[in-house]
């Protein structure tokens, strides 16, 4: 295993941090064996395992169209969070919260593949929460990214995505921001996060752009000039998942 | 019944709107006998009808508590789209889709809801698509908006809730914006939707302030500025809608 | 919209009907803009769209056949009732009374359908009850043949149909009958059929042939002669019904 | 076990019946040792194993009402018929079929039973066919009503309902009926249901009155004429099936 | 029918039998019309229907493998027991012991089939469990058996099967065991079962080989000697088993 | 976290272990922060996390026994595996193998609890397999042996459990024995497991007695005398295991 950490320096929330920071952030890289891309990341104590599984081929509906195609599942562990939730193979049904983030991480990684370089190829991401303490989908996201990356690594050396193609245009990363007793702040623990008036969780490229903004009022709806706010903390913190990203996929994966 | 239309002046779309221009929104109150507050909402051809029922008390986790809940489902039925779709119920399963925009639903509303002042009352809303042209989310929300005050002054008019209460702190309503061939437009029809680069579904109050903004990148993603004309679009069709909305709950429902 | 109305003159019942009256039925053709056949059918309050998907081609078990299929659902909204109900998909099962409906309005519509005629070529027909006053399966079938009609006329306009076959071998309509208070009555309303100590549908062709007979005894069980007025009432208003779908279908439909 | 069998003079069908001949109709009683009333019932090779489970108390929609409940479970083993059908709990769900013949065994249970007399007090019918040729449906119906009776006596004995209450109102039994090449006749076995023009189920008290009428055309439509020929053949199996059942309820059960 | 009773000398336990005995095991050949091999087995009062199907032809993905396949599925009746359980059919999913004793039976029938032998052709085994009383799942493997044995026949007679093959490469039959009170005792009835500190379910071959050994602590965890001496009684009367199944194959099968 | 590591010799197998050694043992205790005991447990590449969640209090069914209860549940991640596998809360079901290993662990926990002791409270294990690699079952028994042992701890530390009460009667371990070529071998890896003529998973206590003995025959049957030298193998191995629980229990948990 290799492993990236980064850790700021810190100022004043319940956990000491500055409203404009990130918690620690830590990628591992080929956490599992025979995965062809994995990442323990680990955004403070909310930890989730994303795995990339490579297949040559596509699904029978994409046949014959040259392209490839990336799709997520996103699920958390019962004892993940601080009480106990049901097992949802159990229950049988999957819920409308899970259902909604594994869209949203699919559609995210999505948004920097081109489908065509990648071929007549399909890599599913599974992210699975292990821990859960706020900000879950933008740590899966984070993740799954870089376990995305080893997973096409994987795919050109196997010589089933062509050396001199590339299936990545840039890098994507997540970060959730939210307004606290009036405060905008950056990445928000869970004590954080059910205290917020507002919650909204940014998806961008390594380039600074958008992919997804998803902004929720939890109390009070909010006005232009918090979004704003809110959306500088984000892009700040974009920057900086960025860089950690990059930092862990420049070690020697297998080294 | 009751029906509040609005038509604005046409400029140059495929149906020759203008880009900062709403469809023909049209609002039927009391479209259902039996319903404590129903509403056919019209964003031109997409046609939702939205039921809210009102019940004395609230599920169980919440008896005692003193405070109401407000609640959604949206579902589409089989032939509102140009194919037909399978069925839900059929397939035995909700799709993530409908899961998703249901929690937005209720959501939204639970925005302008004074959950102490609806006491121990429960208003469930459902939103089924009749057919479908783009737009079925926001249609959705701006129309349950309107069944849901019919149904809180049924829950007054029945004693259910007091005479002074004001279980709703204000109005939602909701539209889609979208960047097609480069250009922000307000309001898209499903050929313009599949078309879209960014598609952004915003959720506002009648005072203008936001409730839900959801941003996706369906193929390039998108830049700060963007957002900013988007978000410009979105907040000026709010406006629009509040007043299509006021002026068909002036009218006299039950007339 | 093209819309056919039939009213007869009242008389005795809670809503003034003499016992063989029907109550006003409404036939009102192409509700919708992208079915191929669709019918919102009203029989009194009672309020059902139905819908008629045509596609070239059968499913696989039928391929080669040279015979076409067809096939329908029945569902009712949630708050198409009194009260409201749960919605089937989100309890992830159809109930037995859905599910015996369905069946019946298929078996009804295919009594009078020459698959050889009709190629290969598949007709699903969606009944969504968006309200319900007692009768919605008999308004379901009665609306559906319309809505049958007009999908059959456009496979023969998109030359998926030859021009010279006639796959429909003739007209179907239904209509409930029950005793109440010991007296036969035609096309019970819901508070009619919940007091009704024998509840009959009748499903019969526009000339007067018989597809189904399904009488219940509700409270005590009735004997030969009371079936015998039962299915007078049925066959005379059966074909006051054929009156108004063929009145209905004489329309030019997308005038 | 007891056992009560039936044979009648054979003249004309595949089998060498008459037009208006039963199959060889055979009661076994107590034919399960843990049940409180329990029945193998034969209608030639159709053999349905019908168990009667009589529980003090009533489900807790129904306490207080002093009312009873019998309610009736119908289901097919893989291989009762010819080829080998899923088995619906693998499959995880309960067919159309299934559903509809359960709550038509239900009802027609419920048709002769006092639920007052009865007291809140609850037996269910699980009639499980052990292999179809043809009329499972009127034979579980036929074989329920014996077992009902011996729940209903259990439930005296032991002191669950009152020794001078009868909550049984008369016997029901069921019989098939159908038109084959023009001509009616009793009982179908499954090679002559497939090829039934039209198809009937008849449900009668031991007095000869309905209690269901269920006709269906399989082929061409049927007229009054056919209807009522149908009719008397079932009306007159139903008395037969009535004295078969009144001879297997008059031997000494447990002896 | 044929059948094929085997009864030992009685001693000891509740029912009078010596702890090294099996209680009355009776096997009933062609019990069902349809099925190519179906057998009415009784362990005492124990009563399983095993219905073999026999198809030519695989499972797509074992197609070109010229290997056969045979699977089992076991299920229980709801009146099966002493108290009724809830249909699985009805709940919508299978419950764990049920997918276990699948399994089992499954595995256990494999153990003896030469997949290569038997040719691309598929029997699935219908383990129905008509009433309960304890060893049901041996009582199934040892009645499947039978079954198999007999639509093996069939396939040869069909010339599905070579008429030289030997798709069985011997016998197979299981039994329970379990220590009582500290006595080892062979064949539990469902009141020993209960009360057993420690049961075992054993499958042998008809020549004394283990292919299943199933032992499981209820109470206190059980040693070495004590293993062995259940074992013991397991391999004794697996023996017996062997020779009653024998018997019943010698038997002119549909004389 | 607090970790116990336990490496043994190696000697001849693809690994190059001796016959009768284990794979290096590993558990990592509180490895969550939420739960009340949790351990990831390594044999060799086999990683599976056990969480053990401590609530006061028992289900509905088992209150005012004074008796506490234990459960499992063991899943296994998508891509545990060399290929990836459908995630069953997305398939809506638990499949077999599932419901069979959920079955053993909690079996094998509840030989050791004395509910009693336990009180009315309840400890629920969820073991979920994050890398699959042989012995799977054996590893979760091993680790949630562990994680129950903390969890009771700190029932104990929370006064919910009575500090003199001793709701453990022991340990339990497990482990996997199987023939391969011939040689009986103790823990077998993944390319061992799939090439074994028989498996055997052993579940024993602290003191060398069975808990449960599970030995399947995947080829040949095999004989007594397999059976007692794969018993001695696992009781050597369970031997091992207990002292390496046991050094990991010693430690200071939480330092």
């Amino acid at each position: 295993m290799t492993s990236q950490t980064h850790q700021e320096p810190t100022q004043s929330r319940a956990d000491g941090r500055a409203v404009d920071q990130l918690r620690e952030v830590t990628i591992t890289r080929n956490w599992l064996d025979h995965a062809e891309g994995s990442v323990l990341v680990e955004f403070g104590r909310t930890r989730v395992l994303c795995a990339a599984s490579f297949t040559a081929g596509v699904p029978r509906w994409r046949k014959g169209s040259g392209k490839g195609w990336v799709t997520a599942e996103y699920a958390m562990l019962p004892r993940a969070t601080n009480t106990r939730n049901s097992r949802e193979s159990v229950k049988g049904k999957i819920g409308g919260r899970t259902h909604e983030i594994s869209r949203l991480v699919g559609r995210s990684l999505r948004a920097i593949v081109d489908v065509d370089a990648l071929g007549e190829n399909t890599i599913v991401l599974d992210c699975d929460v292990l821990q859960a303490d706020g900000g879950t989908r933008t740590a899966a996201i984070t993740g799954a990214y870089v376990a995305l990356a080893d997973a096409v690594a994987t795919g050109k050396a196997a010589g089933d995505i062509p050396k001199n193609a590339n299936p990545l245009t840039g890098s994507v990363s997540a970060v959730s921001v939210g307004v606290i007793d009036g405060t905008p702040m950056l990445d928000l623990a869970y004590v954080e996060d059910v205290r917020a008036e507002t919650d909204m969780n940014v998806v961008m490229t390594g380039t600074g752009d958008f992919v997804e903004v998803q902004g929720t009022a939890e109390g009070a709806p909010f006005n232009r000039a918090e979004l704003d706010k809110l959306l500088d903390l984000a892009v700040a913190g974009g920057a900086d998942l960025t860089k950690i990203q990059n930092a862990a996929l420049s070690e020697d994966a297998r080294a």
